[in-house]
């Protein structure tokens, strides 16, 4: 039993697609006057202002001064390699990557191998079983000047406004790049703009950014990696310089990105109908995650688990911590063949009505055996 | 009038798509068991087999051994980028690139962004317009030892068999490495085997080489850049370190390829049938291009025009020379609005029933001027 997929799986263990992806991408096919030319470096322009829209909202200050800007990318990863590409050759005097991040991340790798010094921190408290935002406040303290700071997924991040708004200033004062990834928007609290509201507070503190956003998840569009590095500029005219810079490496590095998917995307948000049964979809999704969140609570609370299970449900997002320890995984995965990361993270929905009982059985069973072992 | 499309153009001035695609596209979009996860980060397996057996054949020694391999890429820039990165680190001691080119090309440019020194070396001999065969020899023997030497489209370069064995044998005693360019095979000669043949002498003849392989162009699936960075090493064993290498950079690059265009290929390609429906729709485009070729010669001959112009129809491939000098191409430039590079090179696919007569007449007249100054 394998629960670490990085993607979304629906209840028959398949990767979950949007229905309205299918249908559109159907309608696309059978679109007879599609012309298949080559995109443009930076991709479909109106794809991109789709996305930008999806994430910041029609009328932020970034949009509506036109300080925003895209380049649509080949995944996250694409997103990743474009922007830290830039800013090894920008920011030759900041070559230190701080990463907040819930497990070594492949981010890091992709910055290390460009030169930068890369140190990653956790900010998840194994004792207390949560995101512990006052550690995030802590080691952003101890950042050196000028660094940049990459914030995987910030909702999961469970920050307040008041602690966002500390994190900002000390931001500012240390003039730390801020380099967001918005992996899922929507799969985290089934709310778009709440997921991605964070990037609103650091728009309306004068911030410039980076933001890599994926739309492989949330469409259900893995196979085609469709991303965007977003660059929030403090004028258009900077925006500009940073664009055509980013055209230039994007060029030498895939020269045009793949259309399909794109295509698909923009379809869908620029219908309102459409765009509504993808949203429902994505509500969908969410509330059976949540469900079944709430089942593995209670399975495990019925079965009599000594401990809190409450971390659990707390959690937003399609990933989390089981809130076990290096012994119950390895019980885990010696015994119960259930493979989940050292650190207890796994993708909630690989959990299902079909293997739901055998999971938390195990999970009460692993957790018996090491508090046995430790009497 | 725009005469350097990159893509092979349609009698109705649209980006040439092979019937077969449309077709296998739709089949695939309605495909109700298709999975739609990441690929895996080297691609599709079976779009790498049968892509490696499109270029050697089945056959071939390199395949047959096992010491041929591949890696999907996001385009022919893609499989440059790769290529590229790992050269600057596994041959630290070669770090001189050259390039056998009609025209600045930017793989030149990625290259050069990596670190690399690049030489670029064009083989048009303006005065007798033709490729200059000897002219290929002579630059090589100049080459540095141990350089990389990028070959774009062999088959373009018109070598004799001896004396591709004279080059062969020059590169040897220089080691050095061969990275070619299989921009459209098919769509050169209208021959596929033709058009890649001369991979076969160098697998033949021992060597190591690196091939950015393009399947855009050649189907007319320009939207999604699909192509591969072949590699051939001396073993299997040497091939499966190479390609472990690649694939590492390949994750850091796009984590997975796009699958959409692979898909297709590799259903045409392991599909007898549509192969064969494949291979007609090439042969036909080749032919009309040859058919457009001649037609233009004969409308020049007929208009009077002064000198010789075989080498429009000598000349294989979409891409060509038109063998006008720099006042000539100005003169089609800012006087008939027809936009060619100013080497003359154009796109003779961008050539159609509409538009033949006024570019052959605005040849004849740009020819005529220039006689004229001159007198």
């Amino acid at each position: 039993m394998f629960l670490v997929y990085r993607v979304c799986m629906t209840e028959d263990s398949l990767p979950w697609v949007s229905l309205v992806v299918h249908k559109t991408r159907l309608q696309i096919t059978q679109d007879p006057s599609l012309v298949y030319e080559y995109l443009p470096g930076t991709g479909l322009k109106s794809f991109i202002q789709a996305s930008l829209e999806l994430l910041f909202g029609k009328y932020s200050p970034a949009i509506v001064e036109n300080r925003a800007g895209g380049v649509h990318t080949v995944g996250e990863s694409g997103a990743f390699q474009l922007g830290a590409q830039f800013l090894r050759m920008w920011r030759r005097d900041a070559q230190t990557v701080c990463i907040i991040s819930y497990q070594k991340e492949s981010h890091g790798l992709i910055f290390q191998d460009l030169g930068f010094k890369v140190r990653e921190y956790c900010i998840w408290d194994p004792e207390h079983r949560r995101m512990d935002s006052n550690m995030f406040l802590d080691v952003v303290e101890q950042m050196p000047s000028g660094c940049t700071l990459v914030i995987g997924n910030p909702v999961d991040c469970r920050l307040t406004r008041p602690q966002w708004a500390k994190l900002m200033s000390t931001m500012k004062s240390k003039q730390i790049f801020p380099f967001f990834d918005i992996p899922c928007q929507g799969l985290s609290t089934g709310d778009l703009e709440e997921d991605a509201g964070v990037l609103q507070y650091f728009v309306s503190w004068g911030f410039e950014f980076f933001c890599s956003q994926s739309l492989s998840k949330n469409f259900g569009i893995y196979d085609e990696g469709v991303g965007v590095l977003v660059a929030v500029a403090l004028s258009n005219k900077q925006l500009l310089c940073v664009l055509s810079q980013l055209m230039s490496y994007a060029q030498a590095l895939w020269l045009s990105p793949p259309a399909r998917g794109s295509r698909i995307i923009t379809t869908i948000l620029c219908n309102p109908v459409l765009q509504e049964e993808w949203k429902l979809s994505l509500k969908e999704i969410v509330e059976n995650m949540m469900l079944i969140k709430e089942k593995v609570k209670e399975k495990l609370r019925l079965l009599g688990t000594p401990g809190s299970w409450d971390h659990i449900t707390e959690q937003t997002g399609t990933h989390g911590y089981l809130g076990l320890n290096y012994q119950q995984v390895q019980y885990l995965i010696r015994k119960k063949h259930i493979y989940v990361h050292k650190n207890s993270r796994i993708n909630f929905t690989c959990i299902n009505a079909g293997n739901v009982d055998y999971i938390t059985q195990s999970i009460c069973e692993a957790v018996l055996a090491t508090k046995q072992a430790e009497k």
